[in-house]
């Protein structure tokens, strides 16, 4: 297999795939996004830093690496396009760029994948380089959700597909069928920790738990970036807040750290589980 | 015409609805629901208070009135079933009150609404009683959208009416193409508040609006209660957080005191539309 190129955003993510890959014996080659890219794990892997508008210049760093899969991965905030530093062939690329940021973010992210595989990459998915983190059905640790629950799951996944349709969010908490929180441009920590501003017969306390968290793919969301994700934080902000437990849509969401995930969730006494509706 | 009963829960709307009707000459009895109507304004209208649980003595009481005519107006946020005091009748409609109640807040309802349908009332909407307050279609204030607020406009209603079909909210906040918050069961004002929390690039200031709110009816919702609605503190709102205006569903939306609104929207450079779509 040739080395992975790897163009990674923020977020855990990024690591989690290299090691996944690195792990796996693959050679890979990561571009780390300037500004937006953790610095601290990219140390033990080859790496180099590049702007976001420097798409020519990716194109010769993965050539340069002898990368002819890529993978592009983790967080990237909408850019003001007006303060990205572009390179020639990122000139060439603004206008479709703005004409696609102005559908919504998953036209934005298809049409640089697209841009790539015009350059004669194959542009895989995080949960092709890496299905460690790929999510599978049913409990990850030792707590499932009960009857009630699973209404609340279906309710939440069903506002999760109609908000995706839309473009909107991956994620939505329900509570014993009330819709509680629905996910937009906040991301999803923010949306979880909102839960805690509503009046408190809306939903659960760390002692007594309500309520769940979804995160599942937007049905036309091209899935080779920004699949659902979720990690040890997400376990800690949704007992801070007295959800009952967190379901993700197996098969493409993923999980970061699955031995950890289920510890904290049996720690804390919520479930994590892996759905297919 | 007969004395109109009106059920009154919180929020500015069910004075404006009662100062409408007295206004055009119909008398009218409130029944004040306790611990959540506004107590200030009442004194100047026949009215008594009720608990929520006390659909029996509703009954007696908008008899005792000779109203024929219901309206119910105003919040009435979500209450625990189990700390409401219940009368005879509201104990025989609990199994369907909570069978409902699982099923979102606009069956919740309609549950309601139905129940006095049965028991011989007319049920009226906010917008039949008080056709002043109904939000006509074009500005109200001097501003109005532009090409790419319409757009924004436009993507906004979607994404309320693919939420409206899941009984999730009311409203949305789109800023050039990206949508930036939806509404569940925080309610407008904490929604249009979360812009601020959001990255700069992403919103405007009150010094350069950017961003659009939209409150439309959701399409499966019972007309006879809980209106779209906005007033002078929604607009104040908007305003803080840098929107550029809001456009509300015309002919169904309400709008509380058009003159105060119309002056707030022009005093901070905002527009305030009715758009049929």
């Amino acid at each position: 297999m040739s080395t992975l190129g790897i163009i990674a955003g923020g977020g855990e993510l990024p690591h989690a795939v290299a090691q996944s890959v690195a792990g796996s014996g693959r050679k890979l080659h990561i571009l780390a996004l300037r500004g937006i890219a953790d610095e601290g794990w990219l140390a033990a892997y080859p790496h180099e830093w590049m702007g976001v508008g420097e798409l020519g210049r990716s194109l010769k760093l993965l050539a340069a690496a002898g990368a002819k899969d890529l993978i592009l991965v983790g967080q990237v905030d909408r850019p003001a396009f007006s303060e990205i530093k572009l390179d020639a062939r990122g000139l060439t690329m603004l206008p479709s760029l703005i004409a696609a940021a102005r559908k919504g973010d998953d036209a934005l992210m298809k049409t640089i994948s697209d841009f790539y595989a015009r350059e004669g990459f194959a542009v895989l998915t995080a949960a092709d380089a890496a299905p460690g983190l790929v999510t599978g059905e049913g409990p990850l640790g030792k707590l499932a959700p009960d009857a009630g629950q699973m209404e609340d799951i279906k309710r939440a996944f069903a506002i999760v597909r109609a908000l995706g349709a839309e473009d909107v969010g991956q994620a939505a908490i329900v509570c014993e069928g009330l819709p509680l929180c629905v996910e937009a441009a906040e991301g999803t920590d923010a949306m979880i920790a909102r839960v805690a501003t509503l009046r408190k017969n809306l939903r659960g306390t760390p002692e007594n738990k309500r309520g769940v968290l979804v995160k599942a793919l937007k049905p036309m969301q091209d899935r080779k970036t920004d699949l659902p994700v979720i990690g040890v934080n997400t376990v800690r902000g949704a007992h801070a807040v007295g959800l009952a437990g967190i379901a993700l849509e197996a098969g493409v969401s993923l999980i970061v750290d699955k031995t950890a995930v289920a510890a904290a969730a049996d720690r804390l006494g919520l479930f994590v589980t892996g759905i297919r509706l």
